[in-house]
């Protein structure tokens, strides 16, 4: 870590799109190169359910854990140092027990849960607990509106966390719809961000661009935004050599018949994107994108790593022209 | 504990009032001589509070674990080998941490609420709880409808947990209130018990009679209920020798101007009690009590202790004549 004095922290204000593990890395990253409070993260609520009565919120929990420098590295979810009274007591009881849930790890529950029934809205919480956390970077809620991603699959539709954690990714999934995301809002401060002139990147993540971005992007208006913003907008690929860095992008994508590539990946995306990052392992692909790109490591296995990537999504960037307000 | 093999366990049906720790160590004697499922035990619900979105019940918690073998034997309340991650995490988060909730314990708490708001009465998830733990005797709330203490201080009224917890009892209490009794209705078995001939004692429990079982006997028509009945209705005393054994009972009573004594105590219960154990240290006061009564150790150290009193309390109850119907 000698290196971060050597060069200078960036000024630019960076608005990044992700979703839990994957995203979360790139978002640590950002946050050791940009200036503190430079980097805003639009974090998917799409997985967020309600369980024990608790409100429960994965990939906000994620990034704040990782941002906080408290998340668990081996897992790469949850806290480290957790332990897991509460779970085996509920077991006790004959409780549900197959979403696990740290004893810390339930602090942010609990305390979430009180304060949106006491009328404050996601977003105020998220802001509250990640600046007891610490936390600089702004992390803001994709919607404070429920947004809820249903699994289309071969044995019907499943809550997604039915799908991801109890059933462990096994149905073939068919397709993925978003309840409430018709009529969910944006975040109110997200326009003005995107207007800013200091704005300089709209950064997608590696996170799975099915199930952690595109519950997002389904926010009436708010893909529109994007695209409408001064800022180019790049997207790190999460595919590497035909397989997903993490989770089940590559089996969704195998199962919604696309081929495992990040061309596939910016084929999704469409005319959102200005630009790609991709893994040096799929340097072949480059030319085929039909749009800008850098070719690097993407994979983050260190602290280094994440700010390389970070540093590398945003010098891309950088040589791309801000469109036409 | 070879002993309990030498002595048949009794048959007879009782029903023991109680708040927490005194109470819940009588209770356990009871579960141990008499035939398992014998025991009724109508807890008191006036110390019960909404807590970080959660109905935390600590009496009924208190008897629960004490009769499933799990509590903490040092601190009287909460579970044995208990961690506090959740508490500690809650800290950072900024959240209301006066209120020790050990991460086990707090399965209990977020269980029976997720229990109330599918619509299940406080009878049916504390019974089920009771059941999970391999409690046989049956655990009664004294109300399924809410009954909150209010302390009258000389500071104002204070709810009773934050009389009892965060002020340590310390403010001058002037009188107590029971907000929702008066709408309060008994449980719906409880009738039924009372009339069942083989209901041979009423007891009320070593508690604090003020803080404790006067909630209880605050719900319409509950004290007159047990005043019906045919079996007789035995107090043992809470007071030793001028002592609480635990909690504030003395301090109430010295500031209610009322003698810290057995005496005092009778004549608080008044013509709802047909008989009284107390320890040997008052000996004294027994003639003076004005009914029939029992001379024993009444300090619950060992498990012996809780058996030993728990039988002379029925022994008592036994030479007493059954009230006619």
């Amino acid at each position: 870590m000698t290196d971060r004095a050597e060069r200078p922290l960036r000024p630019e204000r960076v608005l990044a799109l992700c979703g839990g593990i994957g995203g979360a890395k790139l978002a640590l990253g950002l946050t050791r190169v940009l200036e503190p409070d430079r980097l805003t993260v639009l974090v998917n609520t799409g997985d967020d359910f309600e369980h024990l009565g608790l409100t429960i919120c994965p990939d906000i929990d994620t990034v704040t854990y990782t941002l906080a420098g408290l998340s668990d590295r081996k897992r790469g979810w949850g806290l480290a140092g957790e332990s897991w009274g509460f779970l085996e007591a509920l077991g006790r009881l004959g409780g549900e027990t197959w979403f696990m849930l740290g004893d810390r790890d339930l602090a942010t529950h609990v305390h979430r849960t009180q304060r949106l029934r006491e009328g404050s809205t996601l977003s105020e919480v998220t802001a509250e607990i990640a600046r007891s956390l610490g936390i600089r970077a702004r992390l803001m809620p994709a919607s404070d509106d429920p947004v809820r991603t249903i699994v289309q699959t071969e044995e019907g539709p499943l809550p997604f966390q039915t799908y991801f954690v109890a059933r462990r990714c096994a149905p073939v999934l068919t397709g993925l719809t978003f309840a409430g995301a018709q009529t969910a809002r944006m975040p109110a401060d997200l326009p003005g961000l995107l207007a800013d002139e200091d704005l300089a990147t709209i950064l997608i993540c590696p996170s799975n661009p099915y199930l952690s971005i595109d519950p997002i992007l389904a926010i009436p208006g708010l893909r529109a935004a994007l695209r409408r913003a001064a800022a180019p907008v790049v997207a790190v690929s999460p595919v590497v050599a035909g397989k997903a860095v993490k989770g089940p992008t590559a089996k969704i994508m195998a199962e919604l018949g696309l081929p495992v590539s990040t061309q596939a990946v910016a084929a999704h995306y469409g005319d959102l994107l200005d630009g790609m990052v991709l893994d040096a392992a799929d340097a072949a692909e480059a030319p085929r994108l039909g749009l800008p790109s850098l070719v690097t490591n993407t994979v983050m296995t260190s602290l280094s790593d994440r700010e390389d990537l970070a540093r590398a999504a945003l010098d891309l960037a950088a040589t791309l022209p801000r469109r036409p307000l």
